[in-house]
């Protein structure tokens, strides 16, 4: 396949790439577009050294998969051209992912959803590390009401985020002055995630973690209230998830069914007091899941703890993944 | 009041001895106890020099007033004695806090069920910075059920792990090893609280909360179940709590209560979208709350957000607050 990335130098682009070599993704032709900062500098990807170029509207002739991954506003200008040039576009912005028409994906939850359609949109990052453990309970005990709150790592903002966390935190423990970009310190501090406020109060991304669960479980009954974090971590996403069900619930049955969830693993030892953290989940494909118990406070409801590398499966992979599934689909 | 510290440099009996001379608590008499490591050692108070002592069964002769902050070992061995010799004691451990006939006191909340009691206890960091907020809307809407998930600092496990998040974090940003103390990295990480579990599968930390909410509310009704996680954060613990009430629910009403509410400070602004951080709380005696919100998914619901001083209303403020409170009625 003639692949094109946008937002290659990215911290989700930078993984594609390497996920599509490590992978063996079949690829007869790579394009790398970035902003004009980093135009002319080249990139290695299977040995071959590809320049990076800046996106026109005219660059999608003789491509057949674009992989967007520079943000909803470069999403919304130039995938209507790719389009038009008939490529098929993977997006991991917002941009398009609420369209009724645009499938929105898991592959280990929703394959059957792609359809034959030109543009597939991969998930929020905290909508996926949450769904994939909650797919099967979904399946066997139907989901009344999720109360999530979240422990999002700095990755979710870039490489700039990570980078500043990193510099801030170095210059409190020099005790140096710095002068943060945010309206607070991010340094041993936290804060509640800063994306668009509408008048109900939620953020964007608490918004797109209710509305994106409904799409990816084709529920619409589906109830979900998300209190969205950012933690000073560097790469993986924690979730600590209290599940109503509509059935009855069993423990036991809810554990065999995530342990047996492929890209979910179980991390659960309550006899030496240990459960994933986001350093056991960085770097690694699978959403770690455990710590489920019995919520005492009403029936048949589950506390449930999960993390994932924001990247991999909350990004990267998850759009390599539904790439794989539309090169099986197209032959 | 004659006085006396145990446990007068760990990191709450710093801010003890701290808040007593800045707050011109009448003391007469001041002995400092601590371990044999610090014995020998000399602290000062109100420009007066105390040499700290090791602590044993003979201590409490002559004296009227004795904080307990050094661990629930150390009480459970040494309350006895000192109640015995007549002292009033203030215990910031869990050791007696759910024995019934001892009150469990925030002072803002519950100074009325303080009685005649020799022992009070002050309430757990995390139950403590959620009532604060909660305690006015549960007088106007009465708490049915609440969800929480904490973000709980290092100060909470004492200056050995405040000290040690700064060392491990710091040699992990220039790349050297470092022998961490806990079974997996703190340094840009964060872990389910590692109190001790039992077969309902929650931790110590979380049953507490439920515990001392229905103590400290008067209320056994409430239902609450907790996920406590602590953060790399250095001494603030900020709570997700998602609240739902028996009685309808005004948003308005809800943040006017709370912001009357004594030691409660609210910390709104939807339209820059800044909400209380721990860097905000630090070192402060109010608890910050925000982001109310109601929540759609299911009638007479809030999502609340509150930040507080682990160290000062979590434990050392709330104390001194209580001898205030027996200051008073002893005359």
């Amino acid at each position: 396949m003639r692949i094109a990335i946008v937002g290659v130098t990215g911290a989700v682009g930078v993984e594609i790439l390497r996920l599509l070599e490590q992978r063996n993704f079949p690829i007869t032709s790579l394009r790398c577009f970035a902003t004009a900062r980093s135009a002319g500098k080249t990139i290695s990807c299977s040995g071959k050294t590809i320049t990076i170029e800046v996106l026109t509207r005219k660059n999608f002739e003789e491509i057949d998969l674009v992989f967007f991954c520079a943000g909803s506003s470069v999403s919304k200008e130039f995938i209507p051209e790719a389009l038009k040039a008939g490529a098929f576009v993977i997006d991991s912005s917002g941009a398009f992912r609420m369209e009724p028409d645009v499938p929105l994906i898991i592959p280990e939850i929703n394959a059957h959803a792609l359809g034959t359609k030109q543009l597939v949109t991969s998930p929020n990052c905290a909508a996926t590390i949450l769904l994939m453990p909650l797919f099967p309970l979904h399946r066997l005990f139907q989901i009344k009401r999720i109360v999530a709150s979240t422990y999002q790592a700095a990755s979710g903002a870039g490489f700039g985020l990570m980078r500043e966390l990193e510099n801030e935190t170095r210059a409190q423990l020099d005790k140096q002055p710095y002068p943060h970009q945010l309206p607070f310190p991010y340094a041993f501090n936290l804060f509640l995630h800063n994306s668009e406020i509408d008048e109900s109060g939620y953020s964007d991304e608490e918004r797109k973690m209710r509305f994106e669960t409904r799409k990816i479980l084709e529920d619409d009954s589906i109830q979900l209230s998300a209190t969205c974090v950012r933690v000073p971590v560097l790469r993986a996403h924690s979730i600590s998830a209290n599940i109503e069900f509509h059935k009855e619930l069993s423990l036991d049955a809810a554990r065999e069914a995530i342990a047996s969830m492929p890209g979910v693993k179980l991390l659960e030892d309550f006899v030496n007091n240990r459960f994933p953290t986001p350093s056991d989940a960085s770097e690694k494909e699978e959403i770690y899941c455990g710590r489920l118990r019995l919520d005492p406070s009403q029936p048949n409801t589950l506390e449930l703890w999960c993390v994932g590398d924001q990247l991999l499966k909350g990004a990267a992979l998850n759009a390599v993944q539904i790439a794989e599934q539309l090169k099986r689909r197209t032959g």
